[in-house]
């Protein structure tokens, strides 16, 4: 049994670390802060917890987190970068499920994210927790750096390509669309159920902060600078991402066993038949990716559609896994949840 | 282990049911019929149980179900009746999971059903299965009609009252909203997203199939017949009942301790403080009900809200939950997942 | 041709008014103030209406209100009150749809609302503005008090029984679904997509604020104080209220001859056949209240269904009727849109 | 006033057909027929259409459609190639809204509907319906086959671009997402409101019959053959179109201006402001397209957001655009509802 902190549990990412956590054979929840509940039963807040979870909300500087073996930030972009050195020289170790150290270079950090960075020098140390990539690095990491939801549906969709550089990598096109959980939980009147129900949309076209995440991923795993357009969209469901991704074949070749090969040991993620269509709700809850490939007219335009729950292997799931990998468990453990259909 | 059959496992309260015993620890699925599906893989047909449950569908006559050592029916109204005998017979135990053995009177149950009922003799011997009530008759069962999603609400909800007599039981009212799922997975327009999204409506106010169900436990309950205006609606959601119950006080009395009391040793009755709202999200995909009362004004007229997961609580949990029964192991194994929230 | 000015256009009544009056043959719109956008377009903030409103918002204190013939107020509750009195001077009609001038008793108002009132010698001149009880008040009123969308389905749908005491009127019901518009586009946790979708709960048993007004209202109607039980509930659709209402039986009647004969002459409210199910869907978008009755069982206990479009027959197409009777318009004139389905 | 027949009522384009002829100012509505609803009246199915449409549903056979001057059909495909000639000799114009008469080789039709076309020689003289195409050939015609809802948004967001010939349209992408009533109104299980909503996924992408159209469409703009890369996407809304399109840069241009201009005039394409962001609840229940140009980044990727309503712009809406234009009305009559939003 690890003691296991939260830092920032009221929000959608919190409360899905706890649904998790709570239910992990290995881990005995010690703390979970928040500054606005504090004193608030966790239960109170969520009752989907009620008899589950016992803990209430404290305020963070009497969480006594570095008593802990691991804190997890469900925070804002931000906060982690201010607090994790004081729990990492206390030996604690630290999961960061906000931005503060996915991207390498503190100055684009900087640009995309509007405030100066409070810990450059962790950056550097941060392992990019995609377990299908950073395995190794993270069984010995202090600091993982947390996938962002749409970087997780994009880079599992694209990895073989670009690993194998059989298409075109200058011109990826990434069309995601979200479920509105991704925005998070906080009043905010362009995620209220009267605008984002029974509507879509695209948003962030010029840009959004996920780009430079995956960019700087994907980058990695060619090689080379990738090109990349990236369009988020919302959709009116709570949980679940949906990636198109196009590519341009450069090289022919069996892009279905490429995908199969290339995950064929991974736990969480599942590569569909050919010609499949994956759905959101195959992975409702559930710590999974789903891809499956397409060639459509057999033209020489690559369809790869592939879907994940964007709080599940976006967030907490992938989370709890890499809590797994660090600590040495089974993979798998406390994250054998059956998608919930329908 | 015990070696357990699906007849019928198309619908949502059989993938329901995979869901759940595809996670329990002391069972091993051992056949899943459908007569129209035989020869696809169950996974096939919901990718949500990729990778968990590795059976195919099997027509109704090769599923061995008499090796098993229990069958649940999750087939339409009609179809146990002319099944169970034969099971029995064999020593399986079978719990129904549709209304074929709820209604004690062949003739009341007739009119309700429009059809002939094929083994009055076995209404009889049939336990109506919900453990609330019944769980030491349950035990020594050897076929379970399993409560349907609305009796469930509403009896968990009204029990207290009707059992001490403190209000007026002649005239309790149970305006009662479900999910959509509780449909079934049947092609029917009235039930298309088109016609149900965005859309609430009042259906079958004359008189629905769970009226005689709930009255007839009430009565039971109450040891005299009961009165019940029944007006069950359409919400659009997929899971998930919400019943607003209406009693008159007849006498004074601490409600809130008689529902405490009541249901202090119950593992899926969760009542809470007084004047609480219940949400049906805070039991999605839990074997929960979750109850709270009010008295508007100080009124006369108690108001109790009481929610499930149709598919749950109001369904497939409830059998596992009356399986555990029967085979003596604890009531809780196997659902024990907390509710997916959001 | 009149003209036309908008007190606070940002929000949902805001907007319908919006959508109604830019379609309605005797009006010019001349002003919409918002403090917060002045000067933003009309349309840059509700794209909807590109092309058909050329406004931009006003700030409150430029608006040359005092030159309109009627003003609206789609504000929050407490600013039409402060504001009001100035226009009536002007010899500008008002109607405001917030609660101000609904309540009679102003201690009633500051026990529901939480302010001081600021205008009472305003409310004994307000005219409430349901037209199928008020409208030769309507037709001379300077001050229009808009009922709350509740109200109106309610009111709509018991009338006929209070009116005619036919019924037990101590002891009525409402049971009110709500879509999740009637909370208004302001930034709020609890009406985020992400909580309030796939989700219902009831809300504000112990006290709504709607409760005194329909209670004042139906014991004028009905020559003595009514005893009511009102219970609201949020469901997961954008528009629409469905009331269900129970009341119990004090004298045999044909209460369907009733209710056509109290309504034949209305051009807003649409009686339908005996046991029919309206669905909220059937006025959606459209100013209309239709209602049905049921006697389930042919017991003591009527059901009443109402269902009205909470921003339309509930809000700003009442608004609109309202206007039309005070300056002698055909009352249907602006308001003649079929309802979308689906 | 004009005599209007609708064949087929009972699906969305129909009811959607109602409910803008109903208040078109030139119609006079003279029969609707339906097969298997001959008999019932309109409103009876349709309340919506309560006290506005007073016809019943008739027979095929008795609906005296040759005494219409037009004649819409709302069908399914395979109906309008077996009765439009009988029409048509007796001088009625037909408008189908199904696919018989879009694709102009008999032989590509017959592949992708999967039966043999009844009249091809129909198919030459047909006018395919796209106004901001075709307007002057459609002054004329008896026939206009009316466009599909996905080739509707998807060429008025490609238009000016493959007729430029500024990008490669060899390598076109559209990424459409589609709400559920483009399925139609008919049982099918995978339109359920279970199945579909709170789910997102891709469906049809190894071919979907509107592909042929927008191709041959597109290129005939184009002046050669176009390369479409075409998924369709559900997303869980009732009415909406979202296609998000993407080109390769071929010519440096201003791009906007190139918009602006091509659409200057026609009064049902609205081009937004660069880098904006469409949402297709800002089309909703309204005959419009609203277009938003991108160039993420700067990057030679051009991002194009077309948005409609599928039962309008993309059926119904388009529909009646194509009679006012045969008759030579105002091209707006009937249609000027202003969107519903929220």
């Amino acid at each position: 049994m690890i003691k296991v902190g939260i830092v920032g549990g009221t929000g959608y990412t919190g409360v899905e670390l706890l649904r998790l956590l709570a239910q992990h054979p290995q881990v005995e929840l010690r703390a979970i802060t928040s500054r606005s509940e504090a004193g608030v039963s966790v239960a109170a807040m969520f009752p989907s917890l009620r008899g589950r979870v016992a803990l209430s909300f404290v305020a963070p500087q009497v969480g006594n987190l570095e008593d802990c073996d691991i804190v997890f930030f469900a925070t804002p972009n931000g906060v982690a970068m201010e607090q994790a050195k004081i729990l990492l020289d206390a030996g604690v170790r630290v999961i960061d499920l906000a931005a503060d150290f996915r991207i390498k270079d503190p100055a684009e950090w900087e640009k995309w994210y509007g405030m100066k960075h409070a810990a450059p020098e962790l950056i550097a140390e941060a392992v990019y927790g995609l377990p299908e990539v950073n395995r190794e690095k993270i069984r010995s990491a202090r600091l993982v750096a947390n996938p962002g939801c749409y970087p997780t549906a994009v880079q599992l969709g694209l990895l073989p390509l670009v690993e194998s550089g059989w298409v075109d990598t200058d011109h990826l096109i990434a069309d995601a669309k979200s479920g509105v959980s991704g925005a998070g939980r906080k009043a905010d009147v362009h995620t209220l159920f009267s605008e984002a129900s029974d509507n879509f949309k695209a948003y962030g076209v010029p840009g959004h902060r996920h780009l430079p995440e995956i960019r700087q991923e994907l980058s990695i795993a060619a090689g080379k600078t990738i090109g990349l357009t990236f369009v988020p969209h919302l959709t009116p469901i709570i949980r679940g991402i949906h990636a198109t991704l196009y590519a341009r074949v450069a090289r022919e070749a069996d892009f279905q066993a490429l995908y199969d090969e290339r995950y064929r040991a991974e736990p969480f993620v599942d590569v569909l038949p050919f010609a499949s269509h994956p759905e959101t709700r195959s992975v409702r809850a559930g710590n999974m990716c789903r891809i499956a490939l397409h060639r459509p007219q057999g033209r020489d335009t690559l369809v790869v559609l592939s879907v994940i729950d964007n709080l599940v292997k976006g967030a907490a799931g992938q989370a709890v896994q890499n809590m797994n990998i660090l600590f040495g468990f089974d993979e798998c453990a406390g994250l054998t949840q059956i998608p919930v259909l329908p």
